[in-house]
C-alpha cells in the first residue's frame, strides 16, 4: 500500500495544517541545535558593518515576523527602523540611498517577484541585504549578500504556521547576535514550551466555541505582542474568514473603540513585562463596557478577564514570549474554522506563492 | 436669540462632522494661502540639516497622514523612513541613536502625552524634531525643534477630517519644500476641485444605500492610495461600527482575498497614476471572482465596477489625489452611519484627545 498523496491527506479537513502546527517543537529544536551557529555569524559579519538603520520588507503573515523583529532591533539595539512600503520600489521606482542600511527580507517561499525586485534594488542602492526564508536556493536567498535559512522542512498548508514561529526564532537569535549575545540560552526552554502548549488543543476547543456565530472580532496588544495580534488576525481570516481586526491597545482606543461592544469580541495578546504592563488601561476599559474579553496571556490577566488561555511565561523572557503565544491563536484559527464546517488547508483563492509585481 | 451651543448643534445627527468636512476647501485654501510660506521656510532649514532617515509619529487618523509623508518622502526624496512603534520608547524605554533622523510627529491635538513623551526622548536622542500639529500651542509644538501649524481651526467631531486633509497638505508642501521645490503650484486646483467633490453629496447617498445592511467591507488600494483606504476604514468604523478591513492590494492576495466573496463588499480608492496600474490586477481578479466592486477614482476603472464615485484626475499629480479621494470616502462614512440611524459626531467610548501611555 503506497503512501497518501497529498491531495488525499487534504481531503481530512486541515490534517495537513494540523500535522505542521505539531511540527513546531522539533523546528524550534531544529534552529537552536542546528541552525544557531549560522545565524550567530552572519548577525557578526553584518554587526562589523555597523548599520545605522535597519528596513524590513515582506508581506503577510512574514510582515507580522518582520514587525517582531522591529521591536527587538528598536528595543534590544536601539536601530532605528522602518517597514518598507514595497511599491515605492516596485511601482514608483524610488531611487533612495541605502548606505548604511541593513534591509532584510522576510519570506517563506523566498519566491515572490516583487521582493526579488526590491532586495535587488536595496543592494544596488548601498544597503546591506539580508534575507530570511524557509528556501535556501530561492531567488531571494540568491540575491541578497546574506541568507539565514529558517530550517522549517516544506511548507504545504496554505495558512503559513511552523515558518513563522521559525522565522520568529531565527529573528530573535539573529538580533542578538548583532549585540554579540547568543539567544539560545534564552530561547532553550521554547521547545518544549511549545510542546506543552500544543497538548492543550481541547482547551482551546473549548474556547472555539464561542467564536462559532462571531460575525467579526477584535485582537489587540501592546509591544512584543502586537506583531502576535495580527498575525492571530490573518489567520483567523485566511482560514474561518471572519474579519478580525487587529490594532495595539493605543490605537484602540483612537476610534475603533466605538465598534467594540458585547457583539464584538475581543481577544487580548498580553505578554507578561512591559508590553502587558502598558495594555492593562486597555483591558480595564474593555471590561467596564462589558466586552468579551478573552486573554491569552499569564495567569493573573486570564483570570479577570472573560475566558482565556494561561500561557506558560514564568521564567520566559518578554522578548521571546511571541513564540508561544500564537500557537494557542493558530489552534484556535484552525478550531473555529473545523467548527464551522469549513476546512482550514483549503482557503478559498488562495495561492502559496503570490505573485505580485 | 443666541447661537445654538456645541450641545444644542449636536442633537442634529451629524450636524457637527458635517459643518466640518464642509470646510475643507476653506481649509486647503488657507493653508496654501497664508501656511505655505512657514512651511517652506521650515522645510528648507531642516533640509540644511541633511537627515538621511526620517521617522514617522501618529495615531489614529494623523497615522494615516504620516503614512502618506512616508510615500512622499521615500518617493519624491529617495529618503528611507519608518513608522515608529511608540511602545519601544514608552514602555520599553529604548535608547536609540537619532543621530541624522528626522522624527515628524502628526498630531491634530498635539495633546497626547505619549506622543509628547517620544518626540522629547526622540530631539534629545539627537533627532530633529518636527510637529505638524492643529494647535500652536500644544505641549507637542513646544516640545519639538521645529513646528508646522496645519491651520484646520477647532476641530469638534469626533471622527476626524479637515484635520486630516490639512495634514495630508501641509505634509505634501513641506516634502515638496525639503527638495527645493513649490508644492503650491502643483497643489493650488484642489481646494476648487475639493468643493467640486463635496458637492455631489446625492451620488455618495446613493452609494451608501449599498452598506446599510452591510456586516462588513474591505478597502484596497496600493501607493499613495493606500493611506486613503486605511483612513477611509478608519473612518466608517468610528462612525458607522462596521467591521471595515483595509489592506494593501498587494496583502490582500495574500491571504485576506478568502474574505472577500459576494458578501463582503469591496471599495478600491484608484489613483490616476503608478499605484493605480499597480492596482489594476487586483481589480481584475476581484472582478473575476464576482466581487461587489466599488471604485473611487478615474472615470475608466469606474466603468469596469460595479459601481463608485468618479474623481476628478486631470491634471492632477497622482501625490496630491489623496487630498480629494478621501473626500468622498468621509462622505460615505457618514451617509452610511446616517442610514443606520446613528449618529456621526458621537461615536461610544470615544475620546477627542486620546490619553495612551
Amino acid at each position: 500500500m503506497s503512501a497518501p498523496t497529498p491531495s488525499q491527506q487534504s481531503r481530512v479537513p486541515g490534517r495537513i495544517m494540523s500535522g505542521e502546527m505539531a511540527e513546531q517543537p522539533a523546528v524550534l529544536r531544529r534552529i537552536l541545535e542546528e541552525g544557531a551557529p549560522a545565524i550567530r555569524e552572519t548577525a557578526e559579519r553584518i554587526a562589523a558593518r555597523n548599520p545605522r538603520f535597519v528596513l524590513l520588507t515582506a508581506r503577510g503573515t512574514s510582515d507580522n515576523a518582520a514587525l517582531y523583529a522591529k521591536y527587538l532591533l528598536e528595543v534590544l539595539l536601539g536601530k532605528p527602523c522602518g517597514l518598507t512600503s514595497m511599491s515605492t520600489t516596485t511601482a514608483y521606482e524610488a531611487k533612495a540611498d541605502l548606505t548604511d542600511c541593513l534591509v532584510i527580507t522576510v519570506s517563506q517561499s523566498g519566491g515572490s517577484p516583487d521582493l526579488v525586485a526590491s532586495t535587488k534594488a536595496a543592494r544596488e542602492a548601498g544597503a546591506v541585504t539580508l534575507a530570511v526564508t524557509n528556501n535556501a536556493d530561492s531567488p531571494l536567498a540568491a540575491v541578497s549578500e546574506f541568507h539565514i535559512d529558517v530550517l522549517a522542512g516544506p511548507e504545504k498548508a496554505l495558512p503559513a504556521t511552523k515558518t513563522y514561529t521559525a522565522e520568529l526564532l531565527a529573528l530573535y537569535l539573529f538580533v542578538e547576535g548583532m549585540r554579540g549575545g547568543d539567544g539560545s540560552e534564552t530561547a532553550k526552554a521554547l521547545p518544549e514550551l511549545a510542546e506543552a502548549v500544543l497538548a492543550r488543543q481541547d482547551e482551546v476547543k473549548a474556547l472555539a466555541g464561542r467564536y462559532r456565530f462571531a460575525e467579526r472580532m477584535v485582537i489587540t496588544s501592546r509591544g512584543y505582542g502586537y506583531p502576535t495580534a495580527k498575525e492571530a488576525a490573518l489567520k483567523l481570516m485566511e482560514t474561518s474568514y471572519i474579519p478580525a481586526l487587529s490594532y495595539s491597545g493605543a490605537d484602540l482606543l483612537h476610534g475603533p473603540l466605538a465598534m467594540v461592544d458585547n457583539i464584538s469580541p475581543v481577544i487580548a495578546v498580553v505578554t507578561d513585562g512591559k508590553g502587558g504592563d502598558a495594555l492593562q488601561p486597555v483591558l480595564d476599559r474593555l471590561l467596564d463596557r462589558g466586552a468579551d474579553l478573552v486573554v491569552v496571556g499569564p495567569q493573573r490577566q486570564v483570570e479577570a478577564a472573560s475566558a482565556g488561555f494561561v500561557l506558560p511565561t514564568e521564567g520566559v523572557a518578554e522578548e521571546v514570549q511571541p513564540i508561544l503565544e500564537i500557537l494557542p491563536l493558530q489552534m484556535l484559527a484552525y478550531e473555529v474554522t473545523i467548527a464551522r464546517g469549513q476546512d482550514p488547508d483549503a482557503p478559498r483563492a488562495l495561492a502559496k506563492v503570490t505573485e505580485t509585481k
